[in-house]
């Protein structure tokens, strides 16, 4: 009964972070003036893509939209319910894309960290691997959109992917249940996502001053 | 006998869009004014960066090239060849590349989605793998020349491929032999891209008409 | 004992191309004023890019830096030393970071070779990955970073890439000793990229005259 519960919970989580990030592909789709199937593209990329990298890592093909078709399935639907949504997104307040965005990532590093250690992979390869699941899609995203990938340059993003995995891999070495573990470790980057996003905090830079 | 006979027209189908699309490589790289070795990159990344997305995602490592040396024999040969031919390409008619591409992507999106299939996924699969055989290569060029990748703001061109593709897949689970269903699949991708190259027709855009 | 010396040499020239890639990273992440984590993700990009495009071609996963962790221990080492040092780089003499390049170009394409024919590929496919292996990581570098990939528009790059590999991989053929053929090979990539630094050499490129 318990492991049962916890993986379809840990699928819950994965198609509703696959449902945010579409939507986010969505949008990024809409600024470029794209066709249906640009849409469609982009929100692919942006919500499959950060897993699909990691399973290609850990060798772990085919890849997991290829054995599971629920995830296209997600992707579509978002994509089409989403072209309507997107025309009212004016309406919405500023702050609930990158909620959303943050929820989203909130379930990809836990799922993904819990992935790569289902894999045999050390602690450390475990949140490399949730990072990678969390961000990476929105860096092919931003490539194929022509920009410079927002996470390499803005707020705590990655820094809060780092210790929402961590907190997750030590917790369930310090003993901790699975559930426990993975709302413990989606909290903790709430934590720091959100009040980023409201304060508008970010990391001291590392430049070399030639430029400026 | 049969099979033999089949085995022998997809692999000629094969290397007849590697071709094709490696001398559109080249022709990128000329306007991008690289030296022959960024030519032979760029012809490279165009024929077979789709197919090679197409085995890492199913798991059939090491990918094709790897296997079999034709593929890049063939590379290069268009690569010398192209170069010469590329200086006189103001005397082409301006349709000859967009034809040929065509038939590039007709020859590889069949063959990308017999492939899948090979590999026991499912039909939808085989569509998508199909599409990504005859696209991606061409994003990961545009990508290298610094642009937004063409196929996803430009005309019906990966619309195309999903439904020359589904034609096949669809042809073959009715019982159809595998010649008929790939011609009748190229057929009916050269009947939606040739008209759209002559009319320019585009599927409408979704934009959240902000920027203009 | 004499594998195991030759063992330990490729994994110490490993480690040491991995230390001069990483600081070339963590440079371009200054001049893009990046925060650390961002520093971190360059470093690990141009170091380890190539190797695990590498090893996803050939099908050898999980990649090399997920079985063993002294990789990523390097790279963190590197940028965080390399933050420091980056600061003073207006005293270094122009060509130290070029230089450098050159010596880690010459470790990678090596051990790139030497395992792809680990795995058994042919020479042509060992020559290949060892280019892969050496210029990969800086083309992804760079498209992260915006920019049209150095290595494909500059000087005789991959060129000496291909002759570099060429030789390791003959010289094996002919019945040389690995250690012999690794330094031979090492050498003559430093004799073709050491003058092409001073003197500025360069192909001449293949262009179509239109945009001039």
């Amino acid at each position: 009964m318990q492991p049962s519960f916890i993986d379809n919970l840990i699928f819950f989580f994965d198609l509703l972070g696959t449902v945010v990030f579409a939507f986010s592909g969505v949008l990024v789709a809409g600024r470029l003036k794209m066709d249906i199937i640009g849409v469609l593209v982009l929100a692919a990329v942006t919500s499959i893509g950060g897993g699909t990298i990691r399973d290609l890592l850990i060798g772990a093909t085919p890849v997991f939209w290829i054995k599971d078709s629920h995830y296209l399935l997600t992707i579509a639907l978002t994509a089409i319910a989403g072209m309507g949504i997107a025309r009212i997104q004016h309406r919405f307040p500023w702050y609930l894309l990158p909620l959303l965005d943050a929820v989203g990532l909130a379930l990809f590093v836990v799922i993904g960290a819990q992935k790569a250690l289902s894999y045999g992979t050390s602690g450390v390869i475990a949140v490399i691997m949730g990072c990678i699941t969390g961000v990476a899609g929105g860096v092919v995203r931003d490539i194929l959109a022509g920009e410079i990938p927002m996470v390499l340059r803005k707020e705590v993003y990655v820094t809060a992917c780092i210790l929402s995995g961590s907190i997750y891999v030590i917790l369930l070495n310090l003993g901790l249940g699975h559930v426990a573990a993975m709302f413990a470790s989606m909290l903790s980057l709430l934590c720091v996502r959100v009040p980023a996003i409201f304060l508008h905090l970010s990391l001291p830079t590392f430049h070399l001053g030639k430029d400026e």
